[in-house]
């Protein structure tokens, strides 16, 4: 930052580089609407008043506000690189991103951290990383990588590393595990991320009092309330598959509870709906048509989430803060007529060029040769089957006869699924039964399966199963559709097996397709055919999951025998 | 912190090492008051609900707020030491002090800079130090020290350094003055605390988008909301000279102003008016008189203080957050009944011990032997007299005939006032005339005399004027009042010439007596005697005004030929 180049700019009439002139200026500060021009030079406000400069943009009495925080998000779950998904979040009004990188980070551990953390620096927007706590996220399945303490503290002065990632392992902390308490303990300089959902009283104080600053998986307004008075910042999740948006914003404006420790979130967010609807722009604009003062709403969009991560210079319209702005067309349906980053026009902004990840990270897909026999399940008297639930991620636990068992496969009503671990060639396979996914002809797999992003295949027969695997290593990973032996639709994903390497345009136009084939294949038109197949191996959602070891209990955190 | 045992007394009923019991808890994240039981172990909160603990205090039904966080504070003004000074503040509630030795480094340099850390570090509050920006605080008189941009960034991370102190000369980064500049620049990355009395405009907005974040110098609304939309935390200022909340707070309730970006200050206050209203607890008691919402007064002087300092884990009582508490009779007086820090009940905290300051800062006199003629003034045609204003600091330049001078000298309103370099023995002393002291018969002299700290003496006669210089010396610095050849009053500040090393009961009694005997001697009942006289050699505030090197026109820039 040019010191004197700023005052100068400041104090002398048309020294500026750059005025917005006539512009409805949002302030958080004093949660009042200010009109006035807006004065930039060196990327950074100089003064919000009467301004000449030496470029001039006539904003005609629009609303400019703060450029937009994301406190918490997961860019793998939009398919799109780091450098992709910048520039949509930018063109939805977001110019802070606070990331954690955990779904790589469990298929690329170390490389892919300091991958991540180099694209992060590179990309047009502010990129901010929150360093994965649990990978593995659990020891009933095997990740591509595990992340020790000391692994993690090597990444701790990275410029854009702003502290721990979510703690999902409430569990853990709660019985003192030796390593988690060394992570929390590293990391207590630096912000903590939670994860504790349905978490309360004496449980939820013990998880915060030992170091968690934030939680975004609160359902409901009560919820929120006593994360909020336990001393958690709640940050309000409107994801794709994950809504709360509505059940926590009602009540915190018919109590007229304090809103400083609010922030916006989407955790898990497509790119076609990114597309569509923006990000936190949508959660601001839900909450005002929800009744909360559009100010408040802004103030939770930026300053608020500024403050909990300790971000400097951001999150506001006032002198001295980097010229992050977004400009509205209104204060009710927040629609983006423009963006500015460091007082850079949207339009002048380039695409960031495509960032050369490490080889190690492309098409990562390494698994034992499967036999013809490899995904037969042996005969039992009973079988669990895990109950896929409309609309859902959590499961149910469905105990069968042998004779009804087969009886359902016939109809097509249950049908095979299996785990392959990908990263190591273990040759580990996890098989078990589905039902409720759908009645489809053939068989559906992919390298995106929560947390450790093995492959998790579905189907009707164990060829086409199989052969949607082989398919899987051939387009270097991503979703596979296979029908009586052939390739009926396909996703690639080659980075970690998570995220496609093309435009934003192409990953939007191939989602749609390949979501459209599987629902042709026979997909129960009430899930999402891949993330629900993706979240069938995350082992810590209730009640039945399986992974590469085999079918999981997660209320009774054992194995199905 | 000792995470595990904190888990464990947060999740296991009886295991706390203390709880508060049956509280009114002051939520300052909700904005609530929510009644409960407070447990503490390890000197954290760990929960607030219903708890059992190894010992139980009952506060049957008490208030209990977090601790004040008083923003911005210059210690020496109370004429204490910071371990006696801290322990004040303590009884009245305040846990946190966010202070800047600047009169103290004005005369020891790094020195005194390293010992008020090491006593900072001892004390039992949270005693946090802004490195003084300005020593000395102008060209135009000598100092002890000076402190340059290299020599403050060798106490950057010490812990008890939140960054640079305010920074007086707005003139000179509106300058783009090289050093003031390097100094902005290093501290870019921390707090660094403004001082801008009455900017606005394009000038202001210059001064903050240099870098500062905070001012204290508001005395009314339109000032402090002007700064608060520009970008600038407004410190809310309630001292012994400068009373500026009414004005302030008046405007905010009325016109409905967020108040996040408000913290409570004294800035300077003697140790008498806080041993009887104490310091943030009798702003936080005066804003509520005036209507503002309790909550959000107990908000202003601890929440909000915190996060514009980046304060981690102070100014809430939540899970993880300090116990730094205060216990209130109830939130219309804010009578304080108890306090805790770090868990520890006041009655339990002991006085800290004397701490050993280097000698070099112990009776710091060094002046010239004076000779009988040194105060002897030239006769002139004509002369420029300092006019001291009734309850004011700032003062007029008064022009007299020599005839007129002589005229008012013999009738007393027109006395001699001088000032003796103390630090090197240059031998340098400025002399001039003063009318409205009052009519004093002898000679007031002190050591304290903002910034540069030199001897300032006021009088009738020349030889009880040297004489009362001679006994500063004798004393090891202080307040000397001396008539007819003899000491009839005196205090001891042999801490830089600035601080009593005794106890503050002893303080306390000694400043009342020798205020009495200043007035006894004739000296304007409008005024008070000592801090008067301090600030007659501050050359920044109009209109005239005495350093060792002459009389100084602060309006012209320029000293009184």
């Amino acid at each position: 930052m040019n010191i004197p180049k700023i005052i100068r700019a400041a104090l002398t009439d048309g020294e500026c580089e750059l005025v917005l002139k006539n512009a409805k200026v949002v302030n958080v500060f004093t949660g009042e609407i200010i009109d006035g021009d807006i004065a930039i030079t060196d990327g950074v406000i100089v003064g919000v008043g009467k301004y000449r400069g030496k470029k001039e943009i006539d904003i005609c009495g629009k609303y400019v506000a703060p450029g937009f925080i994301n406190s918490h998000v997961h860019v793998e779950s939009s398919m799109a690189t780091p450098e992709v998904y910048a520039m949509e979040e930018l063109r939805q009004g977001t110019t802070t991103i606070i990331t954690d990188p955990h779904e790589i980070a469990n298929v690329g551990g170390m490389t892919a951290l300091s991958e991540i953390l180099s694209a992060a620096s590179r990309v047009p927007i502010n990129y901010y990383v929150m360093l994965p706590s649990c990978v593995p996220s659990t020891p009933f399945e095997h990740s591509g990588a595990s992340l020790n303490v000391r692994q993690l503290s090597y990444f701790k002065n990275d410029p854009n590393v702003l502290g721990l990632g979510e703690m999902m392992n409430s569990v853990g902390v709660i019985a003192c595990d030796k390593e988690i308490v060394a992570k929390l303990d590293e990391f207590s300089d630096m912000v903590i991320d939670g994860h504790d959902p349905m978490a309360t009283g004496k449980k939820l104080n013990a998880y915060i009092s030992a170091g968690v600053h934030t939680d975004h998986e609160s359902i409901s307004y009560d919820e929120a309330v006593e994360k909020l008075r336990a001393g958690l910042a709640v940050l309000v999740r409107e994801g794709s598959a994950t809504k709360n948006l509505e059940a926590i914003m009602k009540g915190i404006i018919k109590n007229g509870t304090d809103t400083t420790r609010l922030a916006f979130c989407t955790d898990d967010k497509h790119l076609a709906e990114i597309r569509s609807e923006g990000t936190i722009r949508h959660n601001v604009e839900l909450s005002v048509k929800l009744g909360l003062d559009p100010v408040k709403a802004v103030q939770i969009a930026t300053i608020n989430a500024a403050r909990i991560y300790g971000l400097k210079r951001i999150g506001a319209i006032a002198c001295g803060y980097f010229a992050d702005l977004v400009v509205l067309e209104d204060l009710e349906n927040f629609r983006i007529l423009d963006v500015y980053k460091d007082g850079i026009r949207l339009q002048d902004i380039p695409q960031p060029e495509r960032y050369e990840y490490s080889r190690s990270l492309i098409s990562p897909i390494y698994f034992s040769e499967l036999s013809e026999d490899c995904l037969v399940i042996p005969e039992k008297e009973k079988y669990s089957v895990i109950g896929v639930v409309d609309k859902q991620i959590v499961t149910q636990k469905l105990d069968f006869s042998a004779d009804d068992l087969k009886k359902h496969i016939s109809d097509g009503r249950i049908n095979k699924i299996a785990v392959i671990e990908r990263h190591n060639a273990t040759g580990n396979i996890g098989k078990g039964y589905i039902m409720g996914y759908g009645k489809i002809h053939g068989a559906i797999a992919s390298t995106v399966s929560h947390d450790s992003h093995n492959i998790v295949v579905v189907g009707d027969n164990d060829a086409d199963m199989i052969y949607a695997c082989k398919e899987l290593k051939r387009i270097g990973g991503g979703y596979v559709i296979v029908s009586d032996g052939k390739t009926v639709g396909e996703l690639s994903l080659p980075l970690g097996g998570l995220m496609s390497l093309k435009s934003a345009e192409e990953v939007i136009t191939e989602i749609d397709t390949v979501i459209k084939k599987a629902y042709e294949l026979g997909v129960n038109k009430n899930i999402d055919p891949f993330i629900t197949l993706s979240f069938m191996a995350l082992p810590v959602i209730p009640e039945l999951r399986i992974t590469d070891c085999g079918v999981f209990d997660v209320t009774r955190f054992e194995f199905v025998r």
